[in-house]
């Protein structure tokens, strides 16, 4: 297929080079970390070295690490009623933005009638004045408030440590989905505010299958773990670890420690000139969330009277890989809840295109989106074809 | 340490070379397997190719495969009430077998009232008698029985085609954990008359961190998946796919389909060459369910007068890996609930050291252990000693 230009990374990041080793290193340990001879002890001092790195990316203690399968099973594990601090009582409701990835919209396990959708703004940042008068009504509920900090479709960062300080006013938890965010912006859980925040390795260059939710605070109980039976992860998740996705994760956090400014600066250049030849190819095209601050890697564009699966077929066959949103909904017609919730018209919305960067991204494969852009996707509209005649 | 005699394969099992591959050359691979561009199409034909792979080392369709991050999640999914078959209802009640692993004897989302505990006999198989006359009363509640093919602990294989028999003539259904079972004995879902079966991956051969819950029916539903977000996985287990341990999952179910037989009479030989070993030492060796059918990989031993805890940190200085029972219940002190289900004494039971092989386990690893277990074990315990010496 020649030279590929893989510009889908919110969909999943090549792994990095650190993880690879890390998982590769790992792979040659037989024992299972819970088991108490040499073999074990030593998956199980990779399994802490892990914890203590993914920690640091959040400014957490390792202890209050709960390795997952992943990102949504850590928002599965967060979004429960059996959230208690010390000895204070569970959650009565849960308010969940209306914008959040499909795993926190399905509200985990609380039931139907116990949550409630925070509305956004038509430039996708979460209405903080609905919430600061939702949550003083709320203020005896305890509720749990769901807040991701970067949006996976627009990239719009939420204006979360807002949304803390109003959350924690009204006796409430903040949870953060940050899968997102981690590897683009700084993501201190106590800067943010959160009581809980959630990470996913593979977007931020480490393993597809690993993730963790993230405890501010030791006091903080999941009452009910989501996966019973053996006491791994402070009996708080069950089943015997993934050893060497576990290993990968730690590593590609540790490189995202060590790199996170640089590679922001670069993706952020990128970014700007993807940003710059779209709007010269169109002036018509529409880039969400462009007035408010977003990820350095993420652009959600849309061209008026295009429709997004044709472009996204289009591209594909010049080699480019981007996405019409969530991966997670691929295949579905529908338009994306994100777009919904801003108040884009469906008709727009169904256009939208997502071109997603990492920090390997290079200025060739921006051109080769930007000429596949050109000639494939811009002749796919009248309008379009007008103007890049 | 010098060379080690690896002898807790139930606790893991050394990855498989061809699991190793596989793993390796998914992680070259950059998609998400949801997405619908050629990188998303190529992860999703691995992990597609996979499932053929793991659904016929059941005798499965590769359908009614659902991939998760383990055993222990893959027994979560199954036991739940919400399981329908067609237009039936779902599960009123919950017959565990008393030697369930911890994740089957916590019962998923079966609440404590409606779980029961099905007996087992002194030889650690489960009681048919008593199980015929329950399910006689309970046939009004198409109950969910949970019984697993071999036990972790002893390796008794149970006789699940007659609880299949009686199950479905009560109008319930059948979970089978497999993970101890699978690379050891054949495990067609038809033939043991599974309508649930549970495997993990890094106990025969392939990587930690996943492992499948597999329907012997499409018309089988599980109502209320575990985890949700994103329709993978038939919409049964949302989140991305863990690709690489997916696609070493399938190249090691693949191996066990081309080796079984040979393997098994391998870890038979050792297995006897083992036991024959510790009889010989001390013919006051407690050998659990030896007679009764065992996989071929797995003796559970104990000695009048000695703890397993002190035999186990001996044994471990002399270079051999065996363990206490479960691994996920290690640091425990309390006697295995396999034994106390069996009615062995806690004096005895607390001294029950579980030695289990595998396939490349070597005649070299059984001497090692056995001249451990002559020097230091059999010390431990005056009766040891005398006969010993």
């Amino acid at each position: 297929m020649g030279v590929r230009a893989y510009l889908d990374w919110n969909a999943t990041a090549p792994l990095r080079p650190q993880a690879r080793r890390a998982i590769e290193a790992a792979l040659d340990l037989v024992g299972n970390p819970s088991s108490v001879h040499a073999d074990g002890r030593a998956a199980r001092a990779l399994v802490e070295g892990a914890r203590e790195q993914v920690a640091a990316l959040v400014g957490a203690q390792a202890r209050n690490v709960i390795f997952t399968s992943g990102g949504t099973e850590a928002n599965a594990l967060a979004l429960t009623p059996s959230l208690v601090v010390g000895e204070a009582r569970g959650r009565d409701r849960a308010l969940i933005s209306a914008i959040e990835h499909p795993s926190v919209r399905s509200g985990g396990r609380f039931p139907q009638q116990l949550r409630e959708d925070v509305p956004v703004t038509r430039e996708g940042v979460v209405d903080l004045a609905w919430l600061t008068e939702r949550l003083d009504v709320l203020r005896r509920s305890a509720p749990l408030v769901s807040v991701m900090l970067a949006n996976n479709e627009t990239g719009v960062i939420q204006p979360v440590d807002q949304v803390a300080e109003l959350t924690h006013a009204a006796g409430g938890l903040l949870h953060i989905d940050a899968v997102q965010a981690a590897g683009r912006i700084p993501c201190d859980i106590k800067s943010l505010g959160a009581d809980l925040l959630t990470l996913s390795a593979h977007k931020l260059g480490g393993p597809k299958g690993v993730g963790a939710l993230i405890l501010a605070d030791q006091d903080l109980h999941i009452g009910d773990p989501l996966i019973r039976g053996g006491g791994q992860e402070g009996s708080s998740r069950a089943g015997t670890e993934n050893v060497s996705g576990i290993a990968g994760f730690g590593a590609a956090a540790q490189a995202v420690v060590a790199g996170l400014m640089d590679e922001a600066a670069d993706m952020a250049r990128a970014r700007d000139r993807l940003e710059a030849g779209l709007r010269a190819a169109a002036p018509s095209a529409v880039i969400f969330g462009a007035t408010v601050p977003r990820v350095p890697n993420t652009t959600l564009v849309a061209m008026p009277g295009i429709k997004a699966e044709t472009a996204l077929i289009a591209l594909d066959l010049e080699g480019v890989s981007v996405s019409s949103g969530s991966a997670c909904s691929s295949g579905k017609v529908a338009p994306s809840h994100v777009l919904a919730a801003m108040g884009v018209a469906p008709e727009l919305a169904l256009g939208a295109v997502r071109i997603s960067l990492g920090p390997t991204t290079t200025g060739e494969e921006i051109e080769i989106f930007l000429n596949a852009w050109m000639k494939r996707v811009m002749g796919l509209s009248r309008r379009g074809r007008g103007l890049a005649a």
